[in-house]
């Protein structure tokens, strides 16, 4: 990894905020383990640069892993090609391994790897590169226009001048563009049914406190900042409607893995009579996970709760639990908003029948 | 305040522990702020620098407030005594209502000062200091006391080998010595009833990251720090059986206010099904106020949630709203320790029959 010259950090809309970008023939991620102080960028030129930024959280995010890993494949096959031209899709196994295995719980990754995988075997003559890479921009592509269109879906879910409250960041930060829940917030800010946003601060890593207050305040959209154990109390002063969050893996029958918290957040949507919903595209549900119990959940390092900014504030001989996700069922969903549909009240037999349409 | 040199910072047990104390004829406490980088003293002279400690949270915890409080009517006593000894009754009204107002939600603060003033007009001859040192005084053993009763009444509510969870910093810390909630944790432990404690950190301040798990420490107790948010995912582990808080004050029908999450953890456990125990002295209990919808919720500075350790992480449009405390229903509330008993499934007649035995 090597470091690009910044930007200048003032007014980005979502349209010039690209947290993953192929440019000049590299990768290059926002790291955002910088944000917000400052924005800066790093160039990735190869698998395994790549496979550690996604561990090192320089960039985040279960759609945004995604398109890096598969943007990552490109940059392996071209050196595996360069090296050795006969037997590239074979050198390359190990590559996608290591990316493969960066971070356990977001299937995105699994899946965009999947795909490039297909073009690998697809026989290609010659120079990998340019099929690999056309893949790769397909899949960004895809994936702003599915949370485009997600935008629109969850948006009009929602009544008018109601608050909202998101968890994590899941905007533009966190996929190829826009945003998945936080995408809904741009459509429902723009159409004008959203009337307040409040934001989770999401300890440990502090995404909600760093990322989507960032990226709300550089289209001016007013954000509200609280701590994640605020939010019962939030919901009980009735200045939410909806509760909007993204989603890291879905199983079958509707369970979803999300950024540690989503869960508590949806018992007290319950306990409120609030209305909750995860947006989250396709490429996100696991029909080969039968429920929400099998999924791998990643214990991130202690330090992260141990410590700020890398300065330690609890005594040394302390410990700490630091689970990245957990599971929400879905009997607590009321929304599961893709780039296919609505679903109103997943179940194993209405998102088996949305992945087949 | 002036600044005490520091005692050494090691192995101090809880009744060595003392954040409130009387000492060479002044007001003598730890500065819980610096805690646990290093273990340091503020002298306090005056109920002026009282409040001012108890608002900068140099002091913190429902009982220590109130213990706090007391022996600031002793200082501002003797001041009002030598600058006027025949109009000291009436001078020291504003210092009392200067202490009362520092924080609004707990009632130990109003509680300590009404058993103060009772003494001040019960027609004390000549130099008042040494009847209202006595008083403070009994009123901080009699916390202590109440602490240990507590202790033991809560543990004995706990099966065996079962884990706990306690949230904020409610040991010795936060009241006269020992403890409440974390009281309940000391003879628990002591017992062998409780195998394990996980401490939620307590944002925004961290009273559990820096303060319960210094205490722990302190006294060898193994202790695993979460965020707050991962409360909800550890007890679907099944590796806790109870849920164990204080409380800053109580309404008449068991409403309980409380430090700000606790709220979420008790609507977490109710649909896990485990218990959820408060444990506070009857100095808390609040006849006057029917419901937890009366009582007034303390919003502190933005910046405890925009910055940390004076560091902001957030761009500088952002506003936050840091509500410090939250209510939880009675009905959430399994068990409510009191030095004068235990209720199970508080109601306000059993309230109201405990407080008059």
């Amino acid at each position: 990894m090597k470091s690009i010259a910044a930007s200048p950090n003032n007014s980005l809309g979502y349209d010039q905020l690209r947290a993953v970008a192929w440019e000049d023939g590299h990768l290059k991620l926002i790291d955002q383990r910088r944000l917000p102080g400052s924005l800066e960028f790093l160039a990735i030129e190869s698998a395994a640069a790549a496979a550690q930024a996604i561990r090192d959280m320089v960039v985040r995010g279960a759609p945004a892993i995604g398109i890096t890993a598969a943007y990552a494949v490109v940059l392996a096959a071209r050196t595996r090609y360069q090296d050795d031209s006969k037997n590239w899709t074979k050198r390359i196994q190990p590559d996608l391994n290591v990316l493969a295995a960066a971070r356990p719980t977001a299937v995105n990754l699994h899946w965009a790897i999947a795909r490039m995988r297909k073009i690998i075997e697809s026989g290609i003559a010659g120079d990998p590169t340019a099929p690999l890479l056309f893949e790769a921009q397909a899949l960004h592509d895809e994936d702003i226009a599915a949370n485009k269109c997600m935008g629109a879906l969850g948006a009009a879910l929602i009544e008018n001048n109601c608050g909202v409250l998101t968890h994590c960041n899941t905007g533009a930060l966190a996929t190829g563009g826009y945003g998945t829940a936080l995408g809904v917030v741009r459509a429902g800010m723009a159409r004008g049914c959203i009337s307040h946003v409040y934001a989770g601060e999401t300890r440990p890593w502090l995404q909600g406190a760093r990322l989507t207050t960032w990226e709300l305040a550089q289209e001016g959209i007013p954000v509200t900042l609280i701590t994640d154990s605020a939010a019962a109390h939030l919901m009980q002063t009735g200045k939410v409607g909806w509760v909007i969050v993204g989603a890291d893996r879905i199983a079958a029958n509707g369970d979803v893995a999300n950024k540690i918290g989503t869960y508590a957040l949806a018992l007290s949507a319950r306990h409120h009579g609030l209305k909750f919903m995860v947006v989250a595209p396709t490429s996100t549900v696991d029909l080969a996970t039968a429920t929400g119990a099998e999924i791998v959940i990643e214990d991130r390092s202690e330090d992260e709760v141990l410590s700020f900014n890398g300065q330690r504030h609890t005594p040394p001989s302390v410990r700490a639990w630091n689970p990245a996700f957990d599971v929400t069922p879905a009997a607590l969903i009321h929304a599961l908003v893709t780039e296919k549909g609505v679903i109103e009240g997943p179940t194993h037999a209405k998102l088996s029948a949305l992945m087949r349409s």
